[in-house]
């Protein structure tokens, strides 16, 4: 059976998170629905991020086993005609090789993350960005991040839940920068690694929030990390902010789209 | 009566304009009702943009009148918290003169239109953008543009219910600019004028996008535009790009905060 590739954009309000669940609306779930009227099923897709209840993605990327030898572009054009009026969107599909898997062959995930900061409630970015009212001291923040960036034992920073094999991980890159979008300042943290523990992004920027707050010093980052113990955690923030950005594999499957 | 000048955003999608009405939800009348919560009414606000079903702001300015002697910072967190749950936030209140007007003091509106263009339909910018589906020519929407620079009989891209005395308006600006926002490609419109007819910016934006995608030629917006008659107008292009973006006034009200 040859196998695809696909970039999925979604918006993660109404879902309870990607993962197909009996009694409630996920993405893999509609995705799978979307697949079935193609071809009969059963279909089970796999993804490169689980990712949780109310958090977007814009990147990410699912393979899916069919009988029929489809165009790529007419395999987006039917899932998208089938997807709707659901918030799921196929961005792209690409023939790969059967051993090709979206999760296992991801050698790079990117999340970002949008902290809008403002008193007055957010109307147009509702649902799309994590708000918080005090202003927030970005050098303060960018001063905690740098003690995540690099191999560490990140079981502070893991949700009690993962299942994850081991608590180390290498983070790649941790950014922060402010994003003027029409009148609200927003601050967009961008973290890259292999791969991220559950609840790793959500805990990150939960507890650089209080850095920016000032109710932490940057360095209490540092001796959380370090406590490698979850109760050191600061709060984990809430996923409406958050999007699975993009997925790295050793060959972009879309190039060649 | 101490009089408040307030700059509003909201999201249009849940209202059937700004302007009140007996039967459907208004912006106007959602905050009218808040402002009822503090004093009793009636009260009846005016607005520099009477902005249509669908259509959002983000620089929406209105004034009210209030018995009591409100700190500007206490009446915006006050309106705030009584116009929750609904889309519609007060970002600034500012105390002014008791002949200052919101509508009639106003010497510029601007307007911005996003234009989202790609085959895979809207899920995180859904409600948010207008979208189109082929590609647009940036030069040819731009050359197109040009010509409805100026002061001009604007007869052909007015509604025909618009209540203006006069066709005659100036269009100081109109910028076309493409944007990359995550994974589209936008084209956001600028419009600058001192004042706009009823559904100029819409008929603009949707003339133009005809000249992009080739149907039209950017002389053929000329044509349309001498023949000062509203069946030369391209389509109208729907409201859920449209956003109110900005109100000017000889001195800005809100400086002083």
């Amino acid at each position: 059976m040859p196998r695809y590739a696909l970039r999925i954009e979604y918006h993660g309000g109404p879902f309870a998170g990607w993962q197909r669940q009996a009694d409630q609306p996920s993405v893999q779930g509609a995705v799978e629905a979307a697949l079935a009227r193609l071809e009969p099923g059963p279909h089970t897709i796999a993804a490169a991020g689980r990712t949780d209840a109310g958090v977007h993605a814009f990147g990410q990327v699912a393979h899916c086993d069919l009988e029929k030898d489809w165009d790529p572009f007419r395999l987006s054009e039917a899932l998208n005609y089938h997807l709707k009026p659901q918030p799921v969107a196929i961005l792209a599909a690409a023939r790969v090789d059967d051993d090709w898997h979206a999760r296992f062959s991801a050698v790079e995930r990117r999340y970002l993350f949008r902290l809008l900061v403002r008193r007055a409630p957010a109307t147009l970015q509702r649902g799309l960005v994590w708000q918080v009212k005090a202003p927030l001291d970005l050098d303060a923040m960018r001063a905690g991040a740098a003690y995540l960036v690099g191999r560490h034992d990140f079981t502070t920073f893991r949700s009690t839940m993962c299942q994850a094999e081991s608590p180390v991980k290498t983070l790649d890159e941790i950014s922060i920068e402010p994003v003027a979008r029409e009148t609200a300042a927003e601050f967009h943290f961008r973290l890259r690694a292999r791969s991220f523990l559950h609840n790793q992004v959500r805990s990150i920027v939960g507890t650089l929030e209080r850095v920016g707050a000032g109710s932490w010093s940057p360095e209490d980052v540092k001796s959380a990390l370090d406590a490698a113990d979850r109760a050191a955690c600061g709060p984990v923030c809430p996923p409406e902010g958050l999007y699975l950005a993009d997925v790295g594999y050793p060959e972009d499957p879309f190039a060649a789209d």
